[in-house]
C-alpha cells in the first residue's frame, strides 16, 4: 500500500505519519522524490486491512495498492527515477554510465593499463574482478585483497571509480573498503542473507540477473536490499539461460523497457556475459544502448587472448573504442548522452 | 564439402564439373556469387569419401569442408551477402527492409488505410493475414483468399509489395498467386513437407524461427528449401519461449549478429511477436537495427485497441511514425540506411 | 459452457437440445458418456450471453463454465475417462498399452523381426516410421509407402496392430489406408492444418506433445482435432526442449499426471525420445508406468546398433523383456495391468 | 588424472604415493574404496602434463584421464557407490532414504506431531526449515534457532535424525549443532563461499540442485565440497525452471540414473517441490522410486492447509501413509529396499 501525501504536505508532516504507522505496527518507508511525499507500507496490513481507513489519514492524498510483490523496487514508489551518484558519477539520468575493464584483476600492471584504455574513452567506471566465482574450484578464483588494491590505485591514478564482485557476506566489509561499487553476481541473486547485509552498507549495489530468474524475482531480491535502507541498486540484465547453446547466454534486452516500465532503478547491459562471444559484444552492446539501457558493462583486456579468465567475450581497445564511436550516434537517437 | 572454383574458371567449367560429379552419384548445387564460382556437394559422400582428390579436378582451386550441417545456407557457400529483390524492393545489401500492417486482414478498409499509412512512411512492404493459425479453433482464422484480394490491391494502389502466411501445401498456389512474399509461422518451421514444397515454389520465403528452434534448427529449415532450388529465403527472429511470462516471447537479438555470421541469408527481426507488449515494440525495434538486422517487421493497425487479433502487441501509426524517424538516426551508425 | 442433462433425459432430449442450440446460432457438441449426457457449447457466446438462462433449458441439470480454454479435451466434458479401442486393442482404461517397434522400417525383414519380437512380450501395438520428419534434408527420410506395407504385414502375421508418423494433410489418406494408428510428431503439434484434417479421419490419432509446448497448447491442439468430430486422440508426453544438453530431451513426467487432471484422454509416455540415451530407456520407462501413464512408447530393434536412425536410443529385445518383467510389478502397485 | 594402485598396493604405499605428488606439486585426492586405492590429482597439472609417465611411478596400476571437469564427484573415482551413514541411519547402498516433515518448523507442537507420524511410518528422517529462503523480504523467514531445537527434541524423542536448511556461511556452526544432515537450497547452489565452508563442516551435505543448473554444474558444486575435505555429499533433483507454469518446476526424472551414471553420490529426489502441486507428488514420488533414487523428501504437515508455506505442495498424514505403501511394491521392482 502506497500513500501519496498532499502537495502541501511537509516533511515534519511526513514524520508524523510514519511515526502514527509505526505505533499501529505496520513496517513503512518514506519515498522523498522532489515532486512529493509518499509513504509505501510494505508489512503489518493483513486481508483484512481497510485500505479506505487510510484515506482518511491526516495529509494523505490518496492510497495506492502495490501491482506487484516488489513495493520499494516499484516504479510507482517514487516520482522520479533512481539516479545514483558514484563520487560525482551519475548512474541513471540520461547519461549512459559506461563500466568497462577485465574480467579478472591479473596484476598491477594489468589494470593500469585497462585503466588508461578506459580512461581515454571518457569512461568513468573501472570493473574487475578480485574474487571470482568459478564453476570449478580448479580455477583461478582471483588475486584477492591484492587485486582489490591494486584496482583501487589504477583508478586513483586515472580519476575513476570503480565496481567489483562481492562473493559473501563475510567479504562486504572487505570489498567496500577498496571499491565503490559491489557488484553481486548472477549465481548469488538469491542469496538472500547476502542482500540483507547489503541492504545495510553504504556502498551501491550493481544486482545481476539471475540465470533463470524472472523479472520478479530479480527486483524481489533489490527490494531485500531497499528494505534494509540501502537505496541505491542498480539491475543488471546480463542474459538468460535458454535451451540455445550456441551463445553462453541469451540476453534479453527487453528486460531494458520491462524493468524501466516496473521499477525506478537504473538498468545495465552486459554484452560481454550476455552472449559470451566476442563478436557479438559490439552489437549488443549497441542493441543495448538502442533498447534505452542506462549504461552497459564491457569486458576490455589490453590483450584479450591473453586474459586469465573470459577471454572469449572480452575485446580488445581498439574494438571497444569504435563501439565507443558508433554509442555517441545511437545514445542522442534514444534521449541518452554519451560521453 | 564445397569446391571453390579458379578465378579463371567460366561458367562453362562450372558446368562441366557438375555433369562430371553427378555422373559421380553426388548431389551438388552451384553457387554464383560475383567474385568467384563454387560448388556445394551436399549429398552422396560418405565417411570414406577422399577429401584430396577433389582438390585435383580440373579448375578446383581448393576444398573447403563445411563446418556445421547446413551447408547451402552457410556463410561459405557465397562470396557474398544474399540481396532478395522482390519487384524491385530489396531486402538485405544495406537498406533496412521494413514489413509493416496488422495482424490480421480484417476489411477493404482497414488493410487499404495500413497501405495507406505505411506508403506515408516510405516503408514499402505491406504485411497482413490472411491464413492465420491460432492456438484455439475458436478463435478468428482469417478472411482467406478474400483477405488476400484485398491485400493485393490495397498494395497496387501505393505501389507495395507484400507479404503474407502460408500454412500448409494445400495453400501455396492459391497465396503464391496473390502476395509477393510467402511467410511460414514459427509453429510451422520444421513442418518439412512444407518446407520441401516451398523450395520449388517461385515466391521468397520468409523463414520464423520456431519457439524452441536453435539457430542450426532454422538454418536446417532454411536448407531443405534452398536444396530444393528455391535461392530465396529470409531468416526472421520473432522471440522464443523461455521461463520468462511477462512478455509472450524472449526476443534474442543475438540471433541477428550470429545469423549473420553463420549464414549468407538476410535477418529480419520481429521485435512485434519478439514481446507481445505494444510499448516494448518500439525500443526493441530500434534495438534490432543497432545489432544489425536487414529488417523488421512491425503490427500497426489504424486503431490498435479494435485489432481483432494481437492487438496488444501493436502499435499505432503515430507511435510507427516516430519509430521511423529515430530509426533514420540509429540506422546510419550501424552501417544501414533507412529510407 | 457445458450443459450438464439431467439423469432422466433421454437421447431424443439431448438431441432436441441440440437442434435448439443450433437455432440460436451455437456451436454444441455432444458427450454421451456412460453416467450423463452433457452437451458442450464451444462457439457463438459472447461476454453479455447469460449463462443462467441455460439453466432453465428444458432437461439441464446444471451448467458448468470450463476453467480452461480447451472443451472437447476438458476432463469435465465427460463423465468418464476415454478408453480407444483399436481393433480390440484397448487404450485407456487400466491396462498399460505398450507400442514398441523401430524408429524406422528399414526392410521387411526387420520389421517382421520387431513384430516377432515385441508379441513374444505380448505385445500389441507396433510403432515403425515410414515418413521421417529429419531435421536434416540430407538424412534417410524412410521408406514410404514400401514401408508401410511391409509394416501392415509383419503386424497382419503377429495379430498387431500398428502406429505411423503422417507429416502432412497430403498423406493422410495412403497412411490412414495401411496404419491403425496415426502419429503426429513434436514439430507438427501446431500445424492447425494437418489437425483440422485428421479431425475428419476415422483413424485414432496419437498427438505428440511439442518440444516447448505448454500443457494447454497440447490440449488446445487435441481440442482441434477433437472439434472436427474424431474423438479418439492421445497425448503423448515425449519431452521437451530445455537449457539442459546432456539429454536429447527432458522427460516431463508430472505431464501424466496432470493431463490425467486437466483432461479425459489417455496419456502415453516416450522415453526414448523422452531422452535420447538408451541407458535412461528402462529407469524412465518403469517411472512413466509409476507415474500412472496409460502406455508407453518404445524404440526397439533386433540389432540395435545398426538402426539406420536413432541408434543411441534404441533398446535391445533382450532390454526391452527385463523392462516389460518389471513393469508387471510396478503396474499393479498403481492400479495398472500390464500384459 | 586418476592413479589407480595395484591390489597388491597398500595402504603405505597410498601413503608414499601422495607424499611424492605433493612434492611434486600437484593437490591428490586418496579413494579408498573396498576393491582398490586409488588417487585423484585434481591441481598443478598442466597441458604439457605428460600422462604416460605416471604410469610408471611406484604401485600405479592404470592413469585414466577423467572425462568431466568433476573428479573427486565422478564415477570412476571410486570403485563403488557412496552410502553415507547418518548416525546408523544409511543414505545409499539399497535402501530407500525417506526424508518428511514439514516445510518450516512452526512450533513445539507441529514438528512433535510431524516427527510422530513419520516414525510410525518407519520413516527415519526428519525434514522442517528454520531458515527459509524466501523470495520476498515480507514473508516468514523461519524460526530461526528455537525451530532447530524443537525440531531436534522432536527427532531424539523418536529416533529420528535431521535435516534442515543453512543460507550462509555464518549459520554453519549453529546449524550443525542442531542437525544431522545440512541442506543447501536450489538457490544456493552456485553459492562457492557456502560450498567451500560446507567441505570443512563434519555433517553430511544435501546439495539442491539450481533453478537453471546443469548435471555438470551440480557436480561441480558437490566438487568444491568434496575438494574441501567433506566426502558425504547427496545430490537432489527438485525440479528445474522451464517455459511450463502450470507445475512449479519441471522435475527432470531423469537426473537420477544420470547422476548415477556419472558420480557415485547419492541421488535424492523432492517431488513436493518438483511439482509444486499437492496432488502430483504421489505419483512423482513413485516414479522417483521407479527411476531409481536412492531417496525421496516429501512435505507432509498434519493439517496441510493451514502450512505456513508451501501448503499447495504438502501432503497429508493419509497421503503420504498410501505412498509408502505403494512404494514397498515399487521398490523392490527396481532393487531397492523401502522399510
Amino acid at each position: 500500500m502506497l500513500l501519496i501525501l498532499k502537495s502541501s504536505a511537509t516533511y515534519t508532516d511526513l514524520e508524523n505519519l510514519l511515526e502514527k504507522l509505526k505505533w499501529m505496527g505496520l513496517v513503512a518507508h518514506p519515498s522523498g522524490a522532489e515532486e512529493r511525499y509518499a509513504i509505501a507500507v510494505v508489512q503489518g496490513m493483513d486481508r483484512e486491512t481497510d485500505f479506505e481507513l487510510f484515506e482518511k489519514l491526516p495529509m494523505v492524498e490518496k492510497v495506492v495498492e502495490f501491482k506487484h510483490p516488489f513495493k520499494l523496487a516499484a516504479r510507482e514508489f517514487k516520482g522520479s527515477r533512481t539516479v545514483i551518484d558514484v563520487n560525482g558519477v551519475k548512474i541513471g539520468g540520461g547519461t549512459l554510465a559506461v563500466m568497462a575493464g577485465p574480467c579478472s584483476i591479473e596484476s598491477k600492471e594489468q589494470i593500469e593499463e585497462c585503466a588508461s584504455i578506459i580512461a581515454s574513452e571518457n569512461v568513468k567506471i573501472l570493473r574487475g574482478g578480485a574474487f571470482k566465482p568459478r564453476t570449478s574450484p580448479y580455477s583461478f578464483q582471483g588475486m584477492g585483497e591484492e587485486g582489490l588494491r591494486y584496482m583501487r590505485d589504477a583508478a586513483d591514478k586515472h580519476g575513476l571509480v570503480t565496481i567489483t564482485e562481492v562473493m559473501d557476506t563475510d567479504q562486504i566489509e572487505l570489498v567496500a573498503e577498496y571499491a565503490d561499487i559491489l557488484q553481486v553476481g548472477a549465481r548469488n541473486m538469491q542469496n538472500f542473507s547476502l542482500m540483507k547485509k547489503l541492504g545495510t552498507c553504504k556502498r551501491p549495489i550493481f544486482l545481476k540477473r539471475g540465470l533463470s530468474a524472472t523479472y520478479q524475482d530479480l527486483l524481489m531480491s533489490a527490494e531485500y536490499i531497499l528494505d534494509k535502507g540501502n537505496p541505491n541498486v542498480m539491475l543488471c540484465e546480463r542474459g538468460i539461460r535458454t535451451y540455445e547453446t550456441y551463445s553462453r547466454n541469451t540476453l534479453d534486452l527487453a528486460a531494458v523497457p520491462i524493468l524501466h516500465h516496473l521499477s525506478h532503478l537504473p538498468v545495465i547491459a552486459d554484452p560481454s556475459h550476455g552472449t559470451g562471444i566476442r563478436m557479438m559484444v559490439t552489437p549488443m552492446a549497441r542493441a543495448s544502448v538502442a533498447a534505452g539501457a542506462d549504461g552497459i558493462m564491457i569486458e576490455v583486456h589490453p590483450r584479450p587472448d591473453e586474459a586469465l579468465s573470459d577471454k572469449a567475450q572480452t575485446i580488445s581497445p581498439e574494438a571497444f573504442s569504435e563501439l565507443m564511436t558508433s554509442l555517441r550516434t545511437i545514445g542522442p537517437a534514444v534521449g541518452i548522452k554519451v560521453p
